[in-house]
């Protein structure tokens, strides 16, 4: 392992699994971790996460890592705060969900730190230190998006860092990144969201009613429309453009399926429903799903 | 128990439950059975699910509930097909997941029967004999929609019935019915099976890279988007009118949070953000889905 001391700054939901990861996959290494909130420092405390600094400044002492784990939007603002005390040695990295504007952001304040930006395709829908869990990164996919000017041992040590912690490690170029998550991950969320929304402002039909019948699909968007806010607004701000391309085609079959059930089209309807049916399978067969019918709920 | 003998047409997923949860806590009730597929009929035989009959007629024999369980689209003619063999003592269900049209096409060929619609809230995303089990039903809704001319005891008979095999039993009027479901139930599976579409017709993002990273949130949806295309592209067609009415607001709603993220807009987008958690906490509460977070996938 490269790295002696880690710091994490931010301990949500996923700096906190990284502790908890770290502490089960690497005991040699030690952890410090700092976070804005005052209340989430002490309960990092309490839970004994990690050495729980004052400031990102002493998070940062003797660190050979840092990796900055806050909402997209607040990726300038961290990194803003450690530049004065980081030491050239020191590789940065981060979590954000969207990875071309965080990169230029980084680099604005830290025109010349040792940058290997890295994003975890994983979380649930719970928010702060007490929702980690050590086991979150297991079998899922982390993606590295540094730029050309990286130094290949810099990606190495922290694409080793993500496999200790259980993930899968992939490099990929930031912009293409930001389109594959763009319908992977925000453009899902985003319907959720609508969908919810939409759900909880009928007049005919009472928000109970909705909650009382949800069991028929609609459970399932909410599990998601349950994210952090202030994580999923910096997002769609973050990765607008590609958001936008996403939700622009999503309108599009959207709109050829309504038609096709304005005018009694079944074979367009059906066709799709069952072309449908082999994306779940293959995301079953490769892992990144339980085959478990009903996600297992039944089984509760 | 009202019924000696319950009569199951159509043994998928819902009528091979129904048989399954019947047999576990209705011991005295004889279970017979038929399904229009030869193949469906020898794999319910070999499972022991019902008594099975070479035709509908067969199953109805003595039967005092006949329960139809295919697809809405063929439910005239399965009415039609047991019209002749129709006792006047006994009564008509079925498990429908839209109402009125049904309940109208029921109508059309069973004059003088005596119908009590049913709609158990409750599947997978699994279909078949082989996909049923006895405890689908537990804790779920069941909404019956009787017309003003069903007997109230006929109506009482039904309702008991569905208690006894767990669910809990609501009475709705046909058309509140097919609004309430429309948006809890049909608009997210036509969400979903568009998304599901969508991501796999990109040319920027291969469908190796959508089934790779569909932890993000993608996978949620690929869930339902594997359901029954043939049940779905029914349930479209059928309940038509209210399901194009919320896709309508849906789509406002969607233009809405578009027109946010191209303005940046954060306030809008937190302000629905923080909004959609309530629903969320309400679905859990009251057992209509786990607490555990990510589904309990974690777990897995």
């Amino acid at each position: 392992m490269a790295f002696n001391r880690v710091a994490i700054v931010g301990l949500g939901l996923i700096g906190s699994s990284i502790a908890r990861a770290a502490r089960e996959n690497m005991p040699a290494v030690t952890l410090a971790g700092y976070d804005a909130d005052p209340g989430v420092r002490a309960r990092a405390g309490e839970l004994g996460l990690v050495e729980v600094a004052g400031t990102a400044a002493g998070a940062l002492r003797d660190a050979d890592l840092v990796i900055l784990c806050v909402p997209v939007g607040a990726m300038e603002a961290a990194a803003a705060d450690i530049a004065p005390h980081l030491s050239p040695s020191v590789i940065v990295s981060d979590v954000g969900s969207s990875k071309a504007s965080v990169a230029a952001a980084l680099r604005e304040q830290l025109p010349h730190a040792r940058i290997v930006p890295a994003h975890p395709v994983a979380g649930t829908e719970n928010s702060g230190p007490d929702a980690g869990f050590a086991t979150l990164f297991r079998g899922r996919w982390c993606i590295l998006t540094p730029d050309e000017g990286a130094a290949p041992e810099d990606v190495e040590a922290v694409s080793q860092f993500w496999a200790e912690l259980g993930a899968k490690v992939e490099v990929m170029d930031a912009k293409h990144h930001d389109l594959v998550l763009a319908v992977t991950s925000h453009l899902p969320h985003l319907i959720a969201y609508t969908i919810v929304g939409t759900a909880s402002d009928l007049e005919g039909v009472t928000e109970s009613e909705v909650i009382k019948y949800s069991a028929g699909g609609f459970r399932d968007f909410t599990r998601i429309a349950a994210s952090n806010p202030t994580m999923w607004r910096d997002i769609f701000l973050a990765n607008k453009e590609a958001v936008l391309e996403m939700l622009q085609r999503f309108h599009e079959d959207l709109t050829m399926l309504q038609r096709a059930i304005r005018w009694d089209d079944g074979d367009t309807l059906f066709e799709l429903f069952t072309r449908t049916r082999a994306i779940r399978r293959g995301i079953v067969e490769q892992g990144q799903d339980v085959a478990r019918p009903d996600f297992g709920r039944s089984e509760a």
